[in-house]
């Protein structure tokens, strides 16, 4: 079982990625930090007679190195209650390379497992639910099993650590990777 | 700071109850369990030229004996997506007594605390979301706070104790409410 | 194509009624007026030994009525963000019959086709949306078919006349289901 | 009253570009259509000592433009069922313009009055509901009123042509607005 953590905030140790790593504590697991690749918004090329063209960036790395895991973690802060706009395009890209006739990318995604860390303010545990179903709206088209989802409060720097019960999942889903590691 | 837990399950030791108890553990608190009770239906007189008429049933002692708690853990099952009607019956005669010039209800109700409890099947941590936001807006009509909410995987008598992740946050829950207590 | 028009309302000549006519007219159609009928709320017996037993009530033949039809129009108020408690005793009672031997209900209801109207005050076209989305989980896991829903923005009797969008769309309905009648 | 059409699909004579000339025939507004423009993504220096940096890009003109108008019809399509990165990006870019001295930003949206237009396919008037969800938030957030939503049905180019529910709606609208450009 091989694990990623794709991190779409755009802070260095920001909430979202303390929260991640609060999941991922003391297993192995490959650090996707998203704003450390040039990926470009989508093109919506789906009605164009000639589809979707070759984008030069670092999309398609990014993509395969994603691939080779069987469970993500992902995680973003909430701005103005949608995901950010790296993780984001991470998805719309998926429009591209569902079409690419070298992958079979929603077989591939149909394996994986996904696990959900939001972070925000703006009483986020009830503002925060349209993006959990946005997720597993997003999943569920791709066959990606959803495996949980955690909304925890925090605006500045450091705040998660007052978030005793984002901690307290964080820390649930830590022991259940740990056991599917060692089954 | 005192307790109730108000159950709106038509099973006795089902998994929301269970659950109850977990959040609950230690702490003094009044068992409400609304089956115990007669409670009638609204029958919605809000446009009725002489209004509500009074109603016999239990309701109005049930009304008394919650509003003299400050924090209200509810549980309800999940039933077809939405709370038991049982529960549901609860809020609704809440329009009929927020008319009652016997009662400063939306007042009383606005220095209260509310916790959710939910237990379903049919991938509830998803499928109950439109019931949390539900709840969310019941309290929110009446000022009061929602204090968290909890969706816990279970079917068949028992089967609550298997969902870890759900335990772990009543857990937590039951920490905040005894440091709360001593506070 | 046979019609039915399932009316949760407690009162008579409502705004959710008024709605449905608007959709209804012109057409033949079955009123089925639930409150014109005994209904108990569930009992729930799924986990009973001797499973789920007779009621004395009117429901079944209020479902046999029901089942006569291929295309139902569902009303309810919105009380509390919720459907009324006569149509959601409608829906739960289907657990009974779902494990009925006389029914193959799932395979009956999988063939009908529904459109759910919804009536209320306090921002409606918001607040009732998790009340659609209950209604979306209530028929996609009996597999019917949700043609469409519409929240209109009304409180006090009559006031539903004055929402001409929502007038305009069940207008459009109305020609929609006069055509599938001619197909 | 002036009007102003921000679109936020990447593709010329759209879905949601044809839908939301159906609102907006016969009335004159502004079209800020987002494409045309270079708006970067935001980037999140809320938490930094010296705050948020100026950014070269088209963003403060778009913005400027947008402020001048009263009423705004919003349109994007529905991306893996999200707002289009162009759209979001605009919100976004909010964040940097409420602490910026030289607006006094909050007050002046929270005189604005917003429609929301959204196509896509998958089931789009369910899987879109989270989307309108989250415009609403948004909007909430600065005391923006939300005087409509309409979610139309539309993949292929053109399809939009076929959900007469989602014209009838559009019409509708377009009538409210010329009635208030009357007024």
């Amino acid at each position: 079982m091989k694990i990623a953590f794709v991190l779409g905030s755009s802070r260095q140790n920001g909430n979202s990625e303390w929260l991640g790593h609060q999941v991922l504590e003391g297993l192995d697991y490959t650090m996707i930090r998203l704003t450390d690749y040039n990926i470009h918004p989508i093109t919506d090329q789906r009605h164009d007679q000639a589809g979707f063209q070759p984008v030069e960036d670092d999309y398609e790395n990014v993509l395969n190195l994603f691939l080779q895991h069987d469970v993500i973690v992902f995680a973003s802060p909430s701005y103005w209650f949608g995901m950010s706009a790296q993780l984001k395009a991470f998805f719309d890209r998926w429009s591209q390379y569902l079409r690419d006739p070298r992958y079979d990318l929603k077989a591939e995604l149909s394996q994986k497992e996904a696990y959900v860390l939001i972070t925000g303010g703006s009483n986020p545990k009830i503002t925060a639910l349209p993006l959990v179903q946005q997720f597993h709206y997003i999943f569920d088209f791709v066959g990606m099993k959803m495996s949980g989802s955690l909304i925890g409060h925090a605006v500045k720097p450091g705040e998660i650590q007052d978030d005793t019960e984002a901690i307290a999942v964080a820390k649930q889903w830590n022991h259940q990777l740990k056991q599917k590691g060692n089954a």
